[in-house]
C-alpha cells in the first residue's frame, strides 16, 4: 500500500533515494529557524491544521481558492486542511491581543496543503515558517521583519551572492492604478497582472491591462523607473544601518498574489534565477479587522518561507551537511557475562546526557566494532574483566582504562 | 470565525486564558523528547498526516474503526488524517528496511486526529511520541523500549512515586485463551474484553466472557496471581539491571486494544490513579508484513506517549517550568540620533546569537525598560552620546560602560 500522491515521507539519514528531504535536513532546518526567530525575540505559536473553508475563500482571494485542500467532514462542516498560516494567525491575534502587550512578534513552522486537481508530480504539502508582527504600522516593524528573513537564509551560509530581497510596495501600485486606470472596482484584477507578468503571455497581459485603461507598455515603463518611495527608501536605511543593504533591492515586479496585502511586499530569490521564489510577504494592515469581523483592529506584517525550495537551493550550493548518526559512545559487550553490568554502565552514561547505543544481543566484538564505526561514535567502551572501562577514541585510536565511576567525566572533557 | 471544535490554538506563553497548553510548553515536551530519544541512539522520521483510509481499517481493529477522522478528498479518494503512527512507519520500514542495518531505532513526534460523532468537547488532535525498533524479536528491544519510555517521563522531573509502566504480555492472554475459550477465532473479541475490564459494567465482560467459554472470575483470578512468565522476566531483570526496576510492575489486566499486537505489551500510568494512561505500546511483529503484503517481514515493537495527558499531569504535579519570554538583552534607544548605531549594534548582537530585542519605534527609556523587564531581559543596553554601551544587568543592578566592540564577550561570560 503506497502513500498519497503529492506527500512526503521523511526518512532518518542517510537516506538511500535521491530526495533532497530526509528527517534528518528538515530537522536541521527547523533547528536554524527556530534559533535565528527567537534571538529576534519572536516567540512560538501554532494553530489546527484543519480549518472551516471560508477563513481562506473570502480573505486570500481567487489566487488561493482553487487550490485548497477542502473537503466536507464527519459533522457535515466545510472544511479545507490550512493552505496558508496568515488566517489563523490573524483569527488568534483578534481573539487575545488584548491580553498582550504589543507589538507581537509571533512565529511559527506549520505544515500546509494544497490541492490542484490537474497538476500531477506536485506536492500537496509543505512546511513554512512564518513570522508576523501585529501591532505596528511602522516601516521599522517591515525592517525588522525583512532583516529576519534575511538572518534565516544567511544561517544555512547562503550569502548576498545566492539570494537577493526584490522588495516593492502595494501603494505604490495602488497609486499607480488610482492615477492610471479606469475600473477603480478592479485594483486587485490589476495586481494579478503585475503578480503574474514575468510568468504569463505578454499579449494577454496587455490585453488585460488595456481593458482596464493601461498598457503592458506603460507598467513595464514603470517597472523600469524602480525608484524607491518614501517608505521604502525608510526600510532601506533601516536595513543599511544594520549592515544588510547588499541584500535588499527596490523592483516593482513584485506584488504577491494573495488579495489581503495592503503595503510593503518583498520576496526572496536566488540570484542565479533558478529556482522559484524562496519566501515572499508584506503588510497587510486590514485582515485582523476582516477575519474578526471588526472586533479586533490590529495592523500586521510577516512573511513565510518554505521548506521545499530552500532545502533544494541548499543542496545544489553544496550547503547541506551531511548528516547521519553522531553516538557520542558505542558501548561494545565483549563478554555476555558483563551484559547486566553493561547495562548500568549505559544508563549513567545516558543519565548525564550522552548518545550511546550497543548491541541489543549478543554479537562478537568485530561486528559490535563496525556497528560503532557505521553509527559515527566517537568512542567505544567495553567492560573488562575487572569492570574497568576500556575507553577508545576512533579518530585517534587513543586508548584509556578507566574506573568505572570516572567514564561519564573524561568522555565529556573529550567531547567538549 | 471560530476554530473547528477539538482543535487547539497553542498561544506563546504567558496564555491568559485557563488552558494547560501553549506553544512555549509543548516545545518544552517536545525538546526534551528529541534529547532523551537521541541520548538512546533513535533517529527521526515523519510521515504523511494523511494517509489512504484502508491502511487503518484492515489493521488496527475495531477499536480505531469508529474514531477515524475520514473523508473523500477531492480526487475521490477515501483517505483519512492519521489516527496513530505504526501502520505508517511500519509501512516506511518495508518500503526501505533493506537499505539500513537492523535493527532500527527510530522516533517521530507525529500530530495525530480522531473524530467520534457522539462525543462532544473532546480533542480530536493530539501530538505523540513514538518510538519503536525494528529487525529484533529478542525482549531486550523491548527493554530498551522501556526504559527509553521511563526516562522520557523523569526528564520531566517525575519519579517512580509518580507514575509507573505496568507490564503485560499477549501472548501470556493468547496461552489463557487457547487453553480455557472455546472459539479460537475470537481471540481478538476476548483480548477486548480484557481491555475494558476496569471500565465496562462486569455484568456485561462476564456476559461476553461466558460466551466464549471463560468468566470474569476465572479472568480476575489469573490476574490476581500475576506471576511473570520467562518472557516478562527477562524484560524485568534488563530494566532491574539499568536500575529502573522500581518503575515497572507486572499487571495483567493491561492487554492493549489495538488488533496488531503480538507479545510483550504496557503501560504508563500515573500512580495517584488519576489519569487516563500517559503512554502505552508493545511488540507488533506481524505489522510489517501486513502492510507490505508479504513483501517485508520485520519483527517490531514500539510504544507511543502524547502530549495531552502528560501535561496535565505535569502542571497538577507542578513540574511545568514558568515559561515566557526571555531576552539577553533589550537594546534601549535613548535619543533617536543614535538608532542607526544602535541597529547596528542590534545586528552584531543578533549575529553573535544572543536573543535581542527593542522598541521598533520611540518610546520614552522609561517605557523600553519597563518593557525589558516585563521581556525578562537578562540585561539593558544603551549607547551614550559616545557611543560607548552602558551594560546593565537587571537581576544585581550592576552597570558598565563598555566600548561599542567589547560586549559580546562580556555579556556572553555574564550569561553562561
Amino acid at each position: 500500500m503506497e502513500h498519497l500522491p503529492g506527500f512526503r515521507e521523511f526518512f532518518p539519514e542517510p537516506i538511500p533515494s535521491g530526495e533532497a528531504w530526509s528527517a534528518a535536513v528538515r530537522e536541521h532546518l527547523f533547528e536554524r529557524w527556530h534559533a535565528v526567530a527567537r534571538r529576534y525575540g519572536f516567540q512560538l505559536y501554532d494553530g489546527p491544521p484543519v480549518e472551516p473553508l471560508e477563513l481562506y475563500t473570502a480573505k486570500s482571494g481567487a489566487e488561493i481558492a482553487g487550490q485548497l485542500y477542502h473537503f466536507t467532514d464527519k459533522g457535515g462542516r466545510e472544511v479545507s486542511l490550512r493552505p496558508e498560516m496568515t488566517p489563523t494567525v490573524a483569527r488568534m491575534v483578534a481573539a487575545r491581543e488584548r491580553h498582550y502587550k504589543k507589538p507581537l512578534k509571533w512565529y511559527s513552522i506549520p505544515q500546509l496543503f494544497r490541492y490542484e486537481r490537474q497538476q500531477k508530480g506536485r506536492l500537496r504539502e509543505h512546511f513554512q515558517l512564518n513570522a508576523d508582527i501585529f501591532g505596528e504600522t511602522n516601516t521599522a516593524a517591515d525592517a525588522e521583519l525583512i532583516a529576519l528573513l534575511i538572518d534565516l537564509l544567511r544561517a544555512f551560509g547562503l550569502s548576498s551572492e545566492d539570494f537577493v530581497i526584490r522588495l516593492s510596495s502595494r501603494n505604490v501600485w495602488q497609486d499607480f492604478y488610482r492615477r492610471h486606470g479606469n475600473s477603480p472596482d478592479r485594483a486587485y484584477d490589476f495586481f494579478q497582472v503585475v503578480d503574474k507578468l514575468e510568468r504569463n503571455d505578454p499579449a494577454q497581459s496587455d490585453a488585460t491591462l488595456r481593458e482596464l485603461g493601461l498598457s503592458l507598455e506603460a507598467v513595464r515603463a514603470f517597472i523600469a523607473q524602480g525608484a524607491p518611495t518614501v517608505e521604502l527608501q525608510a526600510v532601506l536605511d533601516n536595513l543599511a544601518a544594520r549592515g544588510l543593504a547588499e541584500f535588499v533591492r527596490v523592483d516593482y515586479t513584485v506584488i504577491r498574489g494573495l488579495a489581503y496585502y495592503t503595503g510593503i511586499v518583498y520576496e526572496a530569490f536566488d540570484r542565479h534565477g533558478k529556482f522559484r521564489a524562496i519566501a515572499g510577504g508584506g503588510r497587510y494592515d486590514e485582515l485582523v479587522t476582516l477575519v474578526s469581523g471588526g472586533r479586533s483592529n490590529v495592523p500586521a506584517a510577516g512573511f513565510a518561507i518554505g521548506d521545499v525550495v530552500l532545502t533544494e537551493l541548499l543542496k545544489e550550493r553544496g550547503k547541506l551537511p551531511a548528516i547521519g548518526e553522531r553516538l557520542d559512545a558505542y558501548l561494545m559487550i565483549e563478554d555476555e557475562s558483563r551484559r547486566g553490568e553493561s547495562l548500568s554502565l549505559l544508563q549513567r552514561l545516558r543519565d548525564a546526557g550522552m548518545v550511546v547505543d550497543f548491541s541489543l544481543t549478543p554479537a562478537k566484538p568485530d561486528k559490535q566494532f563496525k556497528r560503532a564505526q557505521e553509527a559515527g561514535a566517537a568512542f567505544t567502551l567495553a567492560l573488562d574483566a575487572q569492570l574497568r572501562v576500556r575507553v577508545r577514541h576512533l579518530a585517534t585510536r587513543e586508548e584509556a582504562i578507566l574506573p568505572h565511576e570516572g567514564v561519564e567525566t573524561h568522555l565529556r572533557s573529550k567531547l567538549a
